[in-house]
């Protein structure tokens, strides 16, 4: 691409999960960056980072930090988004927000590339990437519902432990190591690192993914819930979602239940999704093929399978869907609507 | 109890996973037995067990071993149970089968004393214990049913190893210390052993239990299916099932969506469950309390939680269902059938 313009960048929470994955992105698909900012709290401040052959220093993010900054890339949780976001747009900025602070925001678009990239124009200087499950999920159902239409999902979650962050998983190693041992377990983070019951994750599934609502919905439920209908910008489909936590490193996978407005043809839906951007079709029951969570880490594609007319209704679908929940449900998924921005493709 | 009948009893699959919880059980209540008998594969024969204090020799099941025997329990995989179940009736035993040999045999009742116990007295020599996925699920529901009515159900499952028998846990023991420590995983067992494809089940998830069916359902899910319209007694009842491994080692949880015929109120709901037998009712969201399959191990009951009305559908409920599955999932549900027989008692 001849005269490219080159971008200030800054990457809030460079230190963390998805922030390290956000600069291998980078990096990677040599995104048109002129100077590269690297964020983090003052706790993590003074750590030194490679990009490029280059070190970087990470500066604690501050008001100021944003400064000629023209993309800023936040995953330092909604806090930080909160407070520095509004400054980084000040300086001109165009924020890609990675956390819950500004998704159900109406005057912040809520963006996966595949589902709704048009309505990333309407940005007032953040866009918000959707949560881990929802992404993956609306992508795998966004070409299908282009030509059926959608109805109802009812879909429950089998979650890596690192979307809660990397301490859950040295906490889920070391329960393991312990359990294996037989000594005793002593949960330190998971569920919910700021709540006070704790439960053991190795070797057990919690029902539990961030707090619980008034409605008996965890948080993580209704994100799925209400980013689905934001996303599909269709507020009448019927969302469910029981959200779990299951003993897996990278890689969430979804039971979903898809009822459709219209009949449907299996093999089209088939046809349909192995056509789909970004989707790959695992699904060859005979020789035992169907996505997995350990085969989607590092990948940046949703996987789906395990595709099965409903027994109940005629207008009913099964599906497993799988993505490596830092990728396209997080890092993968801000990178491509930078590229978006800065240079204008998907 | 006085005048107590004593039974010869017949345990077949005696030094199997299950077939050790049998005896337990067998013991723990003091079941009335006069003369006790261990059978096994030729490969077992021989092995010694101690009941109450007695040292047993486990002997190989042949069709002559059922001579005298009343109460034979079964669970030594379906093609042991279709070769020696008749030569056991034929002696004159009631067999209670703990394998997929008859459950949908139109002659033979499939029991979950709680749900339908009163079909015990249709047995025409065998009695089939169900699925245990199904016998949790049904447990749970058939209170409701009773009050509400069921028009349909959709499950995922989240399945501990141990239902695919004691090598099945231990090769995932070996496989999560494998990966701990950084070395190759080599899959030998799961999903299904008879089958040519392995996957990894240390932290991961297998969305296949058993074969795969031509409708793209595996048997696991078409046993859900099938069973639960049995047992419910009502063939008219739309279920779905989504069954999925996890690196669990005792306890199936289920996420249950149900939808009623009439209208319901959710604290009703929790009423019913808390006062339905064999149900233990786990639902305090505000202390984090909700039924866990670690939790569950060891225990005889179903654990019910995460009550919450349906987003979608006002006669919708969402539901998680735990319970171990070498108890009232396989070796409590038999034994309560063998004790209905023997002293009327559920």
């Amino acid at each position: 691409m001849t005269n490219q313009k080159m971008f200030n960048v800054a990457v809030v929470g460079a230190t963390g999960a998805v922030g390290e994955q956000i600069l291998k992105l980078l990096e990677e698909r040599n995104f048109p960056i002129n100077q590269l900012k690297l964020l983090s709290s003052a706790r993590s401040a003074g750590t030194k980072i490679t990009f490029k052959g280059q070190e970087l220093i990470v500066e604690e993010a501050t008001p100021d930090s944003f400064k000629g900054i023209e993309i800023a890339l936040f995953s330092a949780g909604g806090d930080v988004s909160k407070a520095l976001a509004s400054h980084a747009v000040a300086h001109g900025a165009v924020c890609i927000d990675n956390t819950n602070a500004f998704r159900m925001d109406p005057e912040t678009p809520l963006i996966v590339p595949e589902v709704n990239i048009d309505k990333v124009s309407e940005h007032k200087g953040i866009i918000a990437n959707p949560n881990c499950s929802t992404i993956q999920m609306v992508a795998a159902l966004k070409p299908l519902s282009d030509r059926y239409g959608i109805s109802r999902i009812i879909v429950s979650t089998y979650q890596a432990v690192s979307g809660a962050g990397s301490r859950a998983i040295d906490e889920m190693l070391r329960q393991t190591k312990e359990a294996l041992d037989g000594n005793d377990i002593n949960p330190d983070i998971l569920p919910v690192g700021s709540l006070p019951v704790k439960h053991q994750i190795a070797f057990n599934v919690i029902p539990q993914i961030d707090k619980f609502q008034d409605n008996g919905y965890t948080l993580e439920e209704m994100k799925m819930v209400r980013e689905t209908k934001k996303i599909m910008g269709d507020e009448s489909i019927a969302v469910t979602a029981t959200c779990v936590r299951v003993p897996v490193v990278y890689g969430h996978s979804e039971s979903v239940y898809v009822e459709f407005k219209n009949e449907y043809d299996l093999e089209d839906v088939k046809r349909i999704l192995s056509e789909a951007p970004g989707i790959t079709l695992v699904d060859d029951p005979a020789n035992q093929q169907y996505p997995l969570a350990t085969d989607s880490a590092g990948k940046p594609d949703v996987f789906v399978g395990r595709l099965r007319r409903d027994l109940g209704s005629p207008l009913g679908l099964n599906m497993w869907i799988v993505s490596d929940n830092l990728l396209k449900g997080a890092a993968w998924n801000a990178v491509q609507i930078a590229e978006y921005i800065a240079i204008g493709q998907k």
